[in-house]
Parts: structure tokens; C-alpha cells; sequence
């Protein structure tokens, strides 16, 4: 372990006067679903005084609305900003918090909280999600003790507390999401075949799609528009090109896929 | 205004000791929508020392998961049970509390709040919505100072704080339900006609429906029965009995309407 530091002033604050700058008992957690050459990840934090993964998340000031204090913390822990986030699910399980990951980050500045401190007590969490075109974004690092990085759907390990469960959860919200609402038009380039699109969603779906039912359904939505022009000099089978058609886009995340009634 | 009445224990308990019983700043707040003879309605609560109408809601015990809250809550107010609830959305406008409601309550009992009492601090408020067929369900009165009552959806006033528009909110999520999941199995009987079932979603949308694309479209999603009877007597062009096909339910309850990828 590395020799011990001094307590930030940032941490020190938290601790001592946090109650009063935050509403006790109920956080924020962003799930940050990125996207890029075909692979799904999300962005977490390296906690290295754990040494747990966990999603960006923090508190809510006392007259900060929840979804700003959502914009907020993630942007203060990652960088990231101007993305939509959107409300997904809340975690109240009682034991889901857990008192040592706080003890143990302290105690690594020779700190012990104090058992009444507010840090130790139950939190409920506000889980937020986004899916984004990770290269859009730069990461940055701002507190001390953490390091950001995209980390592979597939290879999640050593998440703290509830936070694997609330990915499983964004994933679900994610993935539901497909049925009845178009997704891709900030992920994939402004022209595309067939076939990368499916790439998309099986990507997020985490299996293989059969090609037929794939573009029969996609057609189907009408939210494309098939261009003239034909990618060339690919080995694909599908070489035409498509885009989406805005118009229809917007309304199709206004009615849904399938249309109002 | 009624003579003042002594503060009840339950009352007492609630300012003095609440905050040692409860998770404070949070809430759950119920949405209950009774469909009964196509009339779409809303449960709510009257509290009368306030003279505004009110959502059953309460707070979160210490060691008590954020569902079991709202199902107790909703029990504790209104004898509602046995119902699913689902989450729906959360409430965090920092001025979304209105302390007056408290204050007045309790005055009208003789009793000033103290200004730091957890009462009259912000709440963040959890919603839950469920849809029933209110007929079904027997109310009871428990609370001595609040009837209870199903008010129709269109004829909504005087709520308390932001009560309507946490029933709008839901509304919108009961609406975009609509569009990617079947509905209808316990509000309908065990045979009805389509026009019968055209009318559920047309409460519901709180608008009229094209009859063919309807018939088309709920076709189309493959979950009903035809029977071989029809409705004797009846005035209607389309006498043919309907049910529900339990297995394809309870597949498009899961994958969705359209089916899944």
C-alpha cells in the first residue's frame, strides 16, 4: 500500500460538512453506456484506496434538482458533459450500502469516521443512463485518489457495493428500449450499410441476429432512408447505403417504433 | 372550520419521533388508476383539515426496502392490496415540498411545528403506478383526518404540492406502455368484443380510435383468441368474442408487443 497522504480538502469537507451542503441519504449513480468499433463498455471509476470499481455517482445539494445534480457529478468525476442522461431505476435495497468502502478510503489517510457520521448510514440511489459514442468524449481525472476508464460490458469485476446489479439493470432499461424506440443516429456514421447497423444491436443485445428478420424489421420502422449511392469495394453482401431520415427519427422517438394509435 | 380536536398518537408519533423511525428528505408516492365501466379514475386521498386532495404516499422505515414502503404506505392509506406496483419515476424539484400542508395539518390540532423539524425539510419522492380494476378493490378509511375517493381522471383539482403533476407523469408512462406491451387482462372480462377492448384504449389515451386500425393493429400483436360464439342480442357490428391467449401474454408481457429481436 502506498504511504499515507493527507486527507484532501475535498474528502475532509465531505466528511465533516457534508449533511449540511447535501441531502443526507440519497445519491446519484450514472451508468455511461459507450459505444465504439463495435463494443459495448461503460465508464467507471477506479476507487484505488478500495481498489473497487464503481460508477460515477455523489450526492444532491440541498436545492440542486436531482437531474442536475445527475450533470454534475459526472462531469466533477469524469469530464463527461453534454449527454442525455435519463432516470432509469432507484435502488433502495436497505443493505445495499456499505460502510466500509467509505471507512476504508478514509482510513487510508489515517482517518476513522466517526459510527454517527452520515456517510455510514443507508443511501438510496437515483440511477441515471446514457448510450454514447465513447471516442466523442475525453475523460478526465479530477479527484486524487480515482482513475476513469472505459471498461468492457463483458469484463466487469470488482464493482462496489449494488453497482454491477444497477449496470445489469441500465443494460435491461437499454436493451428494452429497443423494442419501441429508434436508437443509433449519434453512434453510427452518418451513412451505413445494413449490416453495421446490426452490429449496433447485437452488440447491445449481446447475440447474433438473424440478417432477414433484422432488415425486415428495420424497414418495417421507417426511419430510413436508402441511398443511391453503394458502399464500394467492401466484401459485404449488402453494399447499400442508408441513413436516417430525421424527420421520421424524431417522430419515431416521440410515438414510438411502431407508431401513435 | 371544525372545533380542534386532540392530536392523534399516530400524528404525535410522526412529528417527534418520525425521523428516528424513517429514511428522511425521501417519500413514495402512489398513482392508482381504476378502470370500472370505461372510466379511467385516480385514487386519492382527501385531507381534510388542508382541503386538498392528496396521492397516498408516505415515507421510507430505516430497514424497509422503497417497494415494501410503497405497499405498505398504500395499504396503511387507503387498504389497497395486493396490486403490482411499479416504479415510475422520481421527483426532485428542490421546491417541490410545500412545508404550509404540514403546518396547517397539525395547527388545525393546535400544534406548531418546530422549524427545524424533519417534516419540513425537502422530499424527494419516489412515484409508483399501478392499474386496476378498481371494482375489485375495497378502500378503507384509516387516517381520522382524510377520506378516501376515486376521482376521475378529467375532473382533477386542488391537489396538494406537485400531485398533479405526478399524476400527469404517470399517465404518459401508462400511455407509452400502451405502445410496446399488452394490457387489459384483468380490466377486461374473460370474453369481450373488440369495440370492448377499443374502449379500454381509448379511456386510457382519453381519445377516439380509428375502429379497423385498431382491429389491425391488436390483430396484429397476436395475443387474443377468437371464439367460435358470438354476442347474442347486441346492437354492435362486430358480435365476435374475443380472450386473451394467457401463453402469447405473458411472451409479449416479457419481449414486448412486436416481439423480440
Amino acid at each position: 500500500m502506498a504511504k499515507k497522504n493527507a486527507l484532501s480538502p475535498y474528502l475532509k469537507q465531505l466528511l465533516e460538512k457534508g449533511d449540511l451542503q447535501y441531502q443526507t441519504g440519497i445519491s446519484v449513480d450514472c451508468v455511461i453506456f459507450g459505444f465504439h468499433e463495435q463494443k459495448l463498455k461503460i465508464l467507471l471509476l477506479n476507487l484505488e484506496t478500495v481498489d473497487k470499481w464503481a460508477l460515477p455517482g455523489g450526492f444532491i445539494k440541498k436545492s440542486e434538482p436531482i437531474e442536475e445534480a445527475a450533470y454534475r457529478v459526472l462531469k466533477e468525476r469524469t469530464g463527461v458533459q453534454h449527454i442525455f442522461l435519463q432516470q432509469f431505476h432507484v435502488f433502495g435495497d436497505p443493505d445495499r450500502s456499505d460502510a466500509s468502502i467509505h471507512q476504508k478510503r478514509y482510513l487510508n489517510y489515517g482517518v476513522k469516521i466517526p459510527k454517527d457520521n452520515w456517510l455510514l448510514q443507508r443511501f438510496i440511489t437515483i440511477g441515471f443512463y446514457a448510450l454514447i459514442d465513447f471516442s466523442d468524449e475525453k475523460i478526465k481525472e479530477v479527484v486524487s485518489d480515482e482513475t476513469t476508464a472505459w471498461i468492457d460490458i463483458n469484463k466487469l469485476s470488482h464493482l462496489m457495493m449494488d453497482h454491477e446489479a444497477i449496470v445489469l439493470k441500465a443494460l435491461e432499461a437499454l436493451r428494452s428500449q429497443l423494442a419501441y424506440l429508434p436508437i443509433g443516429r449519434n453512434l453510427m456514421p452518418k451513412k451505413f450499410t445494413m449490416p453495421e447497423l446490426q452490429k449496433l444491436y447485437e452488440t447491445i443485445l449481446d447475440r447474433k441476429l438473424d440478417r432477414r428478420n433484422f432488415q425486415r424489421k428495420m424497414l418495417g420502422f421507417d426511419i430510413l432512408n436508402k441511398l443511391s449511392e453503394i458502399r464500394k469495394g467492401g466484401a459485404h453482401k449488402a453494399p447499400f447505403l442508408y441513413s436516417f431520415n430525421d424527420k421520421k427519427y424524431q417522430k419515431a422517438l416521440k410515438d414510438g417504433l411502431y407508431g401513435s394509435w
